[in-house]
């Protein structure tokens, strides 16, 4: 199935639940908003595309629960603010809100949310389908490609964007291998990119995040490749340590890529003006029910970081490749 | 007590089992060579300096359990080869071998043996100390300390190299505070690191390994300070992730600096020449009991990373402060 999608005979919204994977694939369903926001604080759905889909679904929801007008805003903005640094999320809600305002009755609103919440999931795959084919362009044959977090179908409604373009340079039949970064403290790239990329039979090595450096010192990634929670005007705000990735590629000369829809894009602001979501230090005191720092100690957990696009050679979206500078030939 | 030491009423090499850490700290003795080799294995302890002394005091151990020469030597084989980066278990291990092979008896062999093993775990801790001193010089009223990995005095056999020189610079009155790097996949950076700054009182802020260079960025970081687990002709070997934060603080015009004794040292070879042990998938697939990662995934997990002098702005021994290049004023 689909990342997220909606359950027409349940009346909610399902989603994949990305915190048990890679032990179990089980399917979720959230029939309430709260509900739904509970799974996306907790990252049961997250990625900034799957985040788009998963606000707009949620007004879906807001629209069956709540009879008013007023009831169904005052719903969608606990959803809006479930987490606040990707772009798509406020996106999604917003674009199936308006949709759904114009219907006079209860009824009527959720019908218009449902179908502009399906758009918003179409048009996701859509997009992702044109990034992978422009961006395929960019890895040769042979390529290693360097990624962290995952940027792939569970980040997505489905396809992926970062992996999006692997599988699209993998289907015009260029051998194509990733070397996925755990991506602590969540280990995203442990327990979702790797586990998606055997799913389908591309070839996926694991290493630790800071392993990346000295890999590319010793001639092994030839691209790093990642996704973007959102695109602001001097540059991507991503996952903690994709700009660590990015300054190492810049030492070493391998060319930095970042595949996003135009969904997240919001060129108006400054990654200055865009919060960074700061997690709970139990992130990182914690590990599965084991405990690894001093209960005590002091923690710094910020989800995402900023990478300015001097360090991007180019960012892929639907509608082609867009250099920030010139390719190193 | 320390990290290390010998248990003169048991006749056993007593150690801090460091894998259990932050939780307990419990202290194991072991009384045969096999032992030993299992708890250098296994990391209970570990750190360069430490390995010396575990080293020269397994040679005690031979000694007392091998009634010839050969079986000490063939006894002490199996030591050397426990773990192969850091240059100070074999140092140890050689030391304390050439003094007991002066001995004629068993008994000689063993009462010579274990002298020496205490002159090495003495000398390391002066060693440190001098190391402190030196490097106390470097640091300011103010900074902030970035370290990765456990430099501390639970890499040694006291006080510590790179976490001695914070250790004196606060003695002498400096106001200094540590971020530690957890240190994936062993996470010797939230585990002991933090703990053992902890119980000395000193500030210390836990982060993800690849949180370093954004923290760089934001300049929220003064120094970066490691330790070494072989010096060698062009650079540092040291725990994998040293050479990214090296890079981000080229990056960031911030002095890296490493603090390690001349026993960590071995300028006649190449790190090309230098075995990085590469340690087992499992700890990348599991995190305690817990999987994060597809059972069937390709890991690589090199243990050591090199970073070139060119990025190193000083090493601290106890000989004094070595610029490698000159200092940014």
């Amino acid at each position: 199935m689909r990342t997220i999608e909606w359950a027409e005979e349940a009346g909610a919204v399902k989603l994949i639940d990305q915190t048990l994977l890679p032990r179990e694939c089980r399917v979720v369903a959230c029939k309430t908003v709260s509900g739904l926001v509970d799974a996306i604080k907790k990252l049961r759905v997250r990625g900034a595309p799957a985040l788009g889909a998963a606000g707009a679904f949620g007004v879906v929801l807001a629209c069956k629960n709540e009879k008013t007008e007023a009831g169904v805003k005052e719903a969608v903005e606990l959803l809006k603010k479930a987490r606040p640094t990707a772009v798509n999320l406020s996106y999604g809600v917003e674009r199936a809100l308006n949709a759904a305002l114009l219907g006079r009755t209860a009824r009527e609103r959720e019908e218009r949310a449902l179908a502009e919440a399906r758009r918003i999931a179409e048009e996701d795959v859509a997009a992702n389908k044109k990034i992978g084919e422009f961006g395929s362009e960019l890895l040769e044959d042979g390529d290693v490609v360097l990624t962290h977090c995952n940027a792939g179908r569970l980040a997505c409604v489905d396809w992926g964007t970062a992996l999006g373009v692997v599988r699209s340079a993998v289907a015009a039949g260029k051998r194509v291998e990733v070397i996925a970064c755990e991506t602590r403290p969540l280990n995203q790239g442990s327990r979702l990119t790797a586990w998606e990329l055997l799913q389908d039979g591309i070839p996926v090595t694991l290493i630790s995040d800071s392993a990346s450096a000295s890999l590319m010192r010793a001639g092994k990634v030839d691209k790093v490749l990642v996704g973007a929670d959102r695109v602001v005007k001097e540059g991507v705000l991503n996952k903690i340590g994709t700009y660590s990735h990015a300054v190492a590629a810049k030492e070493h000369g391998i060319p930095f890529f970042v595949a996003a829809p135009l969904t997240s894009f919001d060129l108006e602001r400054s990654y200055r003006e865009v919060e960074i979501e700061e997690r709970s230090a139990e992130e990182l005191i914690f590990f599965g029910g084991e405990q690894v720092a001093p209960l005590e100690v002091r923690v710094f957990n910020p989800a995402f970081d900023f990478t300015p696009f001097e360090l991007v050679a180019a960012v892929v979206t639907e509608e082609g490749v867009k250099w920030t500078r010139r390719k190193k030939s």
